[in-house]
């Protein structure tokens, strides 16, 4: 590669193609206390409580429940030009799109990845009332901010070096002892990921994840599910995860989206903040409590569409899938040293 | 009957037989946080937090893991006269103890109930420090005070009429629509239940629970067991119950005996107290959150001693098993009215 | 006294005059979250999350702010006879009401106590759903239940006296060297408290305590009244009280009348429930983080009503007042044992 | 200015001498509860719970209680030669230090920044185990990192000037209508902020401030030290930051030394992130609650020491002062808009 890429900020929003608005908007509105920014009969604008641009969730009407786009903000508007020769060198489709394209969202680069996925970056944006101090309408699953997606690709490893050129860096991952890659967790903004890649038939989408202050605002949401008779729409969790630390629960929106409500990972932006290695054995690598992982949660992922809004063909993992490894009986993690430091051991 | 019922305040004490003390004694104290009153070669003798009495949870060593007794407080002295009374006219076998016998327990009545458990009445007890606010203390999981007991048992309705006999009331139960009563939730104190009735093979202790104020204390109890790699420990849950509305987990200790750790139930006080009727077909009964209980917590339980230290035999259940009902498609739970008041629906 | 007191069960029912109903409903319903029963031009009925009687606190257009009503739930309908009589011998005035005199509360006794409070005695209510799971509308602070009332009375021996009479029993107290007695907590279901005796001008109504289940969701009270620049309705708190070791806040509604939420106190229905006397000079009494009471906590209380709607006169308090006591230097609370065995101290 | 400034990662570590090792040992390892990386006659090295670096926390004996040294961590070890330049041009005192002069941190410059401060620019640390996981030994007080540092000086506008030409962006600050800047937080990491100016006699350390996952966290804190009768050592809170939005309690080390616990702030890493402004007339910019600011916060903070040692004088603040400050009647905040973007109000 000769051209630089973009620098990315962090990921900014998502794009979901829902076949019922209203029973999206009963579930993201009404269930998970998102923000309204804007709706109409084609589509829902929402944002968390902390967040100041006009959306990190767009939810548009449509035949077939898809991921439409993936976003990622950039640092300046002359990013996207980064981004625009960057792409074009590495061949992929690319699209300029005008300010407004996408409704509060400013002049955009579109592009098919290399893995398949359909990703924006944008610089500008409408700013929007931040509703952090905004506690009467709070509610109390109140989410903070869109944290991370994550992808269901089949080569992680390919997937990891793409992501490294475009300066993203592993915080975590999951190998076995002959190097096969599960999965790995990469970061732009100074947190555990804002991608994660998970190994499986793709190009997918596995999630997205809006982070909370505290563990009972996640709690609540299962409550809230519970009240509604709703609790079909818990998939996985609430739990620890061991990969990232973080409190999770998985939900299910009406399409079957999945959504993640995340909490308590940490600080990762020293430059050699030490990548935690996790053993596909190790039976607290994706629930510290060592509850299972129900098989749904690995099969199932969203479809993605190209630049057209066709969906793309799945293409199968020929590797190793997590789901068939068998639980190691020692149950411990090893961790690896990415800078050379010396490293304690994480757990 | 013609004898009268002991005024029975609440269950007070369990007293186990553990095979390892040591092993035990890492669980209880460093894990669970108790505080150790008492301990010598024999025994551990242990309280939570803001308990004043001498120990809520004997650990004896012996050769085979069981209940040796089960240990409810009376309102009086005089009250063990009644005890001693009530089941001579029962028919079952009696035992006057005298103050002493069980360290920091003063005279009691020990019995073999009706449904085979070995069941002790006390009122007088030494007084230890209360540790409510003994802070620099409490751990991040610290345990209040003893909540109940659950028993397996395969006669419920006979269960439920020998305690209601003994002046308990119920509070919530698990029936279907042929009436056939799979669990029933009974108390003295304002809780929801001081004993809780489990349709099994009996006489078996299903588990003993411990109450703590808030939900944190109890996540952070996954999080330890994580962290020493006993993740095996944690048998079900977190979760939040249907019955009784209450967060839980249950935990296994080294032999296997079940503790619940258990918070956020409600006032039951009021002679009118509505009684909850869940149908078996309800998927939130057991949870709220409709996650599955794992096939161990219906199979597993520990046997029980006889006033001799023999193990009870186990009398299989006849009625049909909760485990084996098919979950119901409508999700929605019935509720009855006790007392003739008009009764809002519970969900 | 030869005629027996009626059998108590527990605070039940606070009824407040306020001059402005709309204002009343912004807090009572839009912050504090309490759900409404019923509501017309005259009054709003309100209940907590898991009340299942038709309310637990009535507010009333009044001219006046003031306590019009504390009522008591009694355990059965013949104790309504008893309280007449039990009152009429210790020569108050004494009211019989028939059922729906309050609406929603069946027939009742009302009576002028020997202290000056309108207090009323009443078995019956008219059910309404309980909404302990109802979380698709909890609130994120939302309020479980009634848990106390608090009176300010010149003579709080000759109080504690009399509702020792009535069968209630003192968990804690304040005291000084001299025995002059500063405040006194006194329950019949066992918390710390059903009503707490508090030194002062009287009489008069100190506060209503609703019960939370965690100390977030009284946190939260405070951020919404942030958010809606209401920050002046916050009077002391939040904190954690010595005595009861409850976690609190003061909050005081349009027309000044005061309403602690609460959570955290301990069980106290052991016969032998240790009674703790707290030192006036220990500076962690009234806040074990030591942090001052603000002079309106002693100073504020609001006017109660006598049988006929008129404000009761007000008696100054002839003994040393607690906001005049200078603070211990060494900082320790004593403890008393009120039933003769051994007591571990409490701090 | 033609040296560029180091690229400075963010607050790293605080170095404060005390003159009782036993007696802060007790402070900060017993009651906060930091972990001890080493320690020795003369030094204890402290980390938080989620810190791979070998200290966030130095404590060194010495006659004078004081600040001995503010470290901030910088991207590239290329970077201390930038510092070098950088403060050699800004004309203040540079030293360049052996890698081992402060245990466990690689080559290092130290300064006396142009408003009187100690600081240390690093790159190199020995890495030392990262106890995220280590549930087993957390408590439940569990601080996860150094958050920020907070400086007294008299000229705000000064001292931000210096810091923006060092990288840093401000996130917030409190001003009046006459254009009076009061305080200013600061940051490189993306929150809210790695040091805050505080108006005020100086150069003082106001405070250093650890962060933790949850509320209930700081709410143990006071629990704890009311339970050693400590409750003196609690100088300011608990409460919620109007600025920040911060939940925050301020302690007080033996030597008097404060120590802010923090959590919930917001992610500031947006070029364009909002800068919010408050009227130093709004009664919620300290405390969202509306809760008064003790006197001591404003008037006390520790001494720094040169780069010999030796306390430096400390300069008066000419300008209005925040502590003579009337509050508002109206109580609003102001917000302003740093670049140009359409801006919603925050409050």
């Amino acid at each position: 590669m000769t051209e630089a890429p973009p620098d990315v900020l962090r990921c900014a929003y998502a794009e979901l193609v829902v076949t019922d608005l209203a029973a999206s908007r009963a579930f993201y509105v009404d269930v998970l206390g998102l923000v309204v920014t804007h709706e109409d009969g084609d589509a829902i604008y929402l944002r968390a409580f902390e967040e100041f641009l006009h959306h990190s969730l767009v939810l548009r009407k449509g035949e077939v429940a898809a991921l439409a786009a993936l976003a990622y903000r950039v640092r300046s508007a002359a990013d996207l030009d980064l981004a625009e020769g960057y792409y074009r060198e590495l061949g992929v489709r690319v699209e300029r799109r005008p300010a407004g394209a996408t409704r509060g969202i400013g002049e955009a680069v579109r592009i098919e990845d290399p893995l398949g996925f359909p990703v924006e970056f944008f610089h500008e944006a409408e700013h929007v009332e931040r509703f952090t101090q905004r506690y009467d309408v709070h509610g109390p699953g109140a989410l903070s901010r869109l944290d991370h997606f994550n992808i269901a690709t089949p080569d992680v490893p390919a997937a990891r070096d793409y992501y490294e050129g475009l300066g993203f860096r592993v915080s975590e991952d999951i190998q076995d002892d002959e190097g096969t890659v599960y999965a790995a967790w990469m970061f732009r903004k100074p947190t555990v990921h804002d991608v994660a890649l998970t190994g499986g038939d793709g190009p997918r989408l596995h999630h997205i994840a809006f982070a909370t202050h505290e563990r009972h605002q996640i709690l609540h949401i299962c409550d809230h599910l519970g009240a509604l008779r709703q609790s079909g729409m818990i998939e996985r969790g609430p739990g620890r995860h061991g990969v990232s630390n973080a409190f999770y629960l998985y939900v299910r929106d009406p399409d079957g989206h999945r959504i993640e409500i995340y909490t308590h990972d940490y600080y990762t932006g020293d430059p050699d903040n030490p990548v935690i290695t996790w053993d596909v054995h190790d039976n607290q690598r994706r629930d510290w409590w060592g509850n299972p992982v129900v098989p749904s949660w690995y099969s199932d992922a969203s479809l993605v569409l190209d630049l057209d809004g066709r969906p793309k063909p799945v293409i199968a993992r020929a590797e190793a899938r997590e789901s068939d490894v068998t639980v190691g009986a020692d149950g411990f993690a090893r961790t690896a040293d990415q800078e050379g430091f010396k490293l304690g051991h994480q757990v």
